[in-house]
């Protein structure tokens, strides 16, 4: 294990990242650098700097991620309606990408060998890391502790920093959360403890980005959307930056109950797990951008879309990001984008986003030939008739040979 | 036109399809037979009788379909999580095979060589009831008398009763919506009047099936669905046929304010047009059928199933039930469901149905595995690491010739 | 039908377009403009001059499209390895994109209300030019003559030429081919005559472009293609134009027997038809770039490719080439090509067209890896075992509940 | 590694897996029972007893499979027109699954705790053994010595067998090709040698199941293939089971130097490899499935199935034939072909083998339709505007709102 030299640590400031920095030092007697970000997880990040030098760190990155995170990550995503498996809109799948890339941005201005994350030898967040690091820095090595090391208990870790006289805060300790927890500004996840059960229902105070829709305002807020080439670029008429939209809406989302989802999904190392999410400003930017394409996309361009749409969701789920399908996937879903403008209007009432209204000057929504009244003949009904026969054409010949008795 | 000596008339009793019932007999000289079904629409069908023989029908066929109609249409098709354009629940499109299917039955048990109904040239309606027209008798004739006649406006319509002593019933009359709407046990639609316009939100007082979510009881249902091979057998452990068990569902979501839906939708004719929904019982079910899938099916049938939907909607809403494509769809999606057994504990909250718990004998859920605890050796977390490895190589050989770079 | 002022008119100088412009000034009673290209069928253009200016026409449009023809449209379809149907090279299909935007740029350019066409009412033709002139033009005026008139037949056609004095070549006439014929650079193809029998073999003296398989040399020819970029570039070495290309492999499989086809294909309007294709070039294009993809792409970048293909070429063979949704595949096609570049060495004998060597200085071919023999740890055989313990835990833990059993 | 108390040996009677008997025998101290099975490969298998017995093996199985293989694997696939990568025809991966069936089967009869094979760790079929077993026997070890031991040389092997007395045929070994080769009724495979460079032409005297094209004979063989339901059940009208008409084709083709390839392809494991193959018969067969389904199969089941080949591919290429994915597809495929029955004429001469004709009971080519001759009313050229018109639609909106602009 002598051959690590440098590494890049995805260092969180938290007890379980600065076990890893002494672990490191002292497993790989390497020097240890630590890469800190800002993604919109709600908490401060310069802290993380002190920690870092009372553990001997030399190189130090701290960083404000938000805009580029939401930018050139969560945007180009939302573009596709991403959602995997029905239900999750990939807000932990879709933070990863950007952090692996500024990992590995920083191992080659330091001149590390390494890289190195705290995600367990369990779930997806590893294959992501990793998959990521291959792919952008070949000769990489990825240190993974969580399945090298044997500090595999509470008990263990704690030991570990008494013997390393690392600081344990143990009042924040104490009232640690029982969930092991994921944020960024798309949103905030919730594992283990009691979720365990997918039978029990997740209790009340586990939450904490959203009131629940039970004690959300009484009356209903209105709001609008407005699109330019499929991303929101202004929330009632105001233009904000895209961190910035999706902050707000976080924020109007949290305040009306909206964005709660509670699922068992499909992990990519094979195995079922329980998870609870909240993501306001995602699901209503969801809703709003399907009905911005619903009046400004072609048929068979939002057809395409949908089926390509689950192919999408699984390669980012699984951690290809950074990979030639996911490219070319994205290639497909922005040229569909360039007309997606106009504005939705939607109502946030106790959980609901709902869509009432949307306009746009590229609408293709023609109301001369869609009316029920008369339409000055610009459709003529007779076409519908050899629409009719030719499409039946074949189901006729069918049937006519015996085929499709009901 | 005189080529038609027998038509059957898929028959509502009401004002539009009586006069076509007079249309029919003064234009092809012809008998008419009526057909009349109850498919949850919810207004007594029996009333059409009289009418009928009023206006001289002797075949009236008057039929409570409702059970077949959810059990082998719309529960097959909610076993695929069925939404189309991401939104709409397809509740018309559904409804369109059985009447289709019946209405040929009865030109063969009649003797009839021709159908009629009474939907207009611009709808999705005259393609479904066509294409399965051909598909099961291919050389039916179709009569759609809204392609033909020049009664295009109230106006005429009225004269054409006065003319032809069809009895026309002012006061309904007089109070008519001023919406185009259709129901069945799945779902009540509306279009046309002001929602022609997409930026206008819907009045209140056109939804007739469920309360708004604000006058939506202030404290949450709960209840338990029990599945089934992928349907719904049971609420709260108690047995119901598949349309008592979408009534139930209905009535329960309806009161909580579950189910609206406003969309601007693509028809298959080519235009675009904007219709509302409610869909109350089918929401619920949506959601469920999902839950208990999620905990049951195997990860890749899942994703198969996702990736083949969005055909599978497109197939049935453009009219193509009756088509091998859809059987071959369906042959797949059944395939996948021995196993989705189970209950699914649900929240109804005004406007929301929202999972809260689901089990099954049929798990794939295996904690021993997923859990944040220790595990027992149940996973070897260095699996892992070779499972990443193997992944990236195609990454890794990529990036080392100079592909990939971030 | 006095409302159209003047029409462009795809004009092959031929009989039976030669009837059309007539039939097109008399009955239409409008100016006719006629359009002849150059796109590779073989025959001299320029007498079509003459013959127009005969039939009184005064804007006369000839043009060699030769080169826009192969580079913007042959070219990109077979960078998806497109096939119809698994088997056929839509060779007809590709041509009538450029010809109808060359009718709808010429009708602007002349100020002209609506173009014309040949194609008759029971093919694909008459939707790919019609589909396309509405999408580039949506207020033209299409005039299909086979559609609208009732010279129905041969002799129909001969009485009309007589009274309106157009000149019949009755030698050529005469000995025409018994076969509906159509060609361009890519390929030429065969209709009716016995062909309407399936069951009958395709008679010998039919084929046009090759020899027969027995007549061809005894000797293989080889030769190496170069791409860039998915494209093929040079011939042994040789730099050509696109359509250069082509042409010389077109004489070098036809010379070599390659390249007939002879199937059974489900057109658009909803019958089958039985048609013969010569596509020699095509036919080698086809297998060339399988192969340096199969160097030089992505797996997964090739296998998207693969699922997106079958919809392409049904997009292409409907006539949707003028679309969003062609765009949005092209897109992504087109991404994946950028690494798409090497030399492919070819072995074309009597028939058969076969990849026998390629190599690419963007090879993924990695022989320190693949190879048989020691790798000097270039691949670790133990990282397999965590491979496949992980993508078979869920196949594994659907086993322990009961499923699965052989 | 003592828990291992009985293991299944896949044996071929070869050198190295006589190596793997005795090295199983002494590493894990445990009783070993091999299986041998005729696939086909054109081996006896019976003289592997004598060989067994030699190595102390007590429990030996060997068994004739053909029938089994054809019947239940071979001609299932067929049905879908299976190409991996748009050449391959998954020869050795097909034959897997029943290979791990029968190994696990006897596992259970012999209460084995294990399984082992001889497949190295860089290639598919490790993964397709072990995917198998862990989807039919959870609870399996499974033993790949190739991933284990230090016999990574030709040497070193030598020296285990002279140390251990494994009796070597060193004339065998001696001529033994420099290929590792694979084979079953479906295809024979070559790799390694030469072959590790993809730019080298395969060596004539490598092929071994068909002569050259320039060496078979100068005439055609034209041959009647007859299906039913997808199946071929005759040759040239004489009734034959799956496996003795693949044997059959694999002589015809053979002789006529039909069925070679020469690919590179991404194997499951992440790296490309360049392998060659002869499957003469299954060449055969995949033109002929195309071409009867190409009369018999409803246009949009035949395109769906296109759409779904790629993934059924790539479900059997990496392994998955014991999975639910595999079932669900299955089941799609097979519920398309119950009319897939009739006659297929081919000619098979140097290298090709062409569809020359086509015939059934159940055929939808109507000619009376698809003729160029008067069609006496069966198709109504008037419909194909409407068709036309109304698939226009929404590109004639797009275009009158300045979008498609050529």
């Amino acid at each position: 294990m002598s051959d690590v030299k440098k590494v890049v640590l995805a260092y969180s400031g938290g007890l379980d990242t600065s076990v890893i920095v002494k672990w490191l030092q002292e497993t790989y007697d390497c020097e240890v650098v630590t890469f800190t970000a800002d993604i919109g997880q709600g908490e401060e990040v310069e802290p993380a700097r002190a920690k870092a030098q009372a553990l001997g760190v030399e190189e130090i990155y701290i960083e404000d991620l938000r805009e580029e995170f939401v930018r050139d990550y969560v945007y180009p995503m939302f573009r596709a309606n991403t959602v995997y498996e029905g239900e999750y809109l990939l807000g932990t799948s879709i933070a990863r990408p950007l952090i692996t890339k500024r990992l590995i941005d920083i191992a080659n201005e330091t001149g590390a060998d390494a890289i190195a994350h705290g995600a367990t030898g369990k779930g997806n967040d590893q294959v992501r890391f990793e998959l990521g690091a291959y792919a952008l820095k070949p000769g990489v090595k990825v240190i993974a502790p969580w399945r090298e090391w044997d500090l595999t208990s509470r008990e263990k870790l704690m030991a570990y920093c008494e013997k390393h006289d690392i600081p344990v805060d143990f009042a924040a300790n104490k009232k640690k959360s029982p969930y092991s927890m994921d944020a960024n500004l798309l949103h905030i996840s919730y594992e283990g403890g009691i979720l365990e059960d997918p039978w029990l229902e997740a209790e009340e105070d586990m939450w904490r980005w959203s009131v629940s829709p039970e004690t959300a305002p009484d009356t209903p807020t209105y709001i609008e959307l407005t699109f330019e080439q499929g991303d929101i670029v202004a929330i009632d008429g105001e233009r904000l930056k895209p961190h910035d939209v999706l902050s707000k809406l976080n924020k109007l989302g949290g305040d009306n109950g909206i964005g709660r989802l509670d699922i068992v999904e499909n992990r990519y190392v094979g195995m079922k797990s329980r998870g609870c999410y909240e993501t306001p400003g995602g699901t209503i930017m969801l809703r709003a951008h399907r009905a911005i394409e619903s009046l400004t996309l072609d048929r068979e361009a939002a057809h395409l879309k949908d089926e390509l749409m689950p192919k999408y969701a699984e390669v980012i789920y699984n951690g290809y990001w950074w990979s030639p399908e996911r490219r070319a996937l994205q290639a497909a879903i922005d040229e569909t984008q360039s007309h997606v403008s106009g504005v939705v209007r939607m109502k946030l009432y106790k959980g609901s986003a709902t869509v009432v209204g949307r306009k746009s000057e590229q609408s293709l929504f023609d109301e001369s030939i869609a009316t029920f009244e008369d339409d000055a003949g610009a459709y003529d009904q007779k076409d519908a008739e050899g629409f009719i026969k030719l499409n039946a054409l074949r189901l006729r010949i069918a049937a006519s040979k015996g085929r499709n008795a009901s």
